[in-house]
């Protein structure tokens, strides 16, 4: 039986850069409703706009929360991309 | 046809902390040379051992590398964390 993990906690913040402000705007504005909603069991996430970058802050108790976290984040920035570019 | 993506890079340090200095030293030296040999065709990644923590940095150009990077640095510290278990 495996025991309680060692690991305390799995702490990041990641840094998405885009050619310009008005993107990143466009990309921060559509994705977050996604965070503020999400559920977050073991895990937190917020968001900042700062000039032409998007700061994901994750905070989670275990790596599989985390890993979760981060392939929603990316996911929702993904398809954000994608929708805009469709429309612009 | 979507076209270039605006997204410049994708940038992030993990911050790993454990219960102590031995549990990370002990995950750290497991799972060094998998970073180091990692074929890292559209991102880098290093790691960084500073007291009870383990530092991941990687930097990514697309938010798709990026994500198999970070899924890659988890299995391994969780893999680890697993084997380091069975034969504590």
């Amino acid at each position: 039986m495996i025991n309680e993990s060692p690991l305390q906690s799995v702490k990041s913040n990641i840094v998405v850069e885009f050619d310009n402000e008005s993107q990143a705007k466009i990309i921060y504005e559509s994705i977050l409703l996604e965070f503020e909603t999400a559920p977050d069991y073991r895990s937190s996430m917020n968001l900042e706009l700062k000039d032409s970058k998007i700061i994901i802050n994750i905070d989670a108790e275990d790596s599989t929360s985390f890993r979760a976290s981060v392939n929603s984040a990316i996911k929702w920035i993904k398809l954000s991309l994608e929708i805009n570019d469709l429309t612009i």
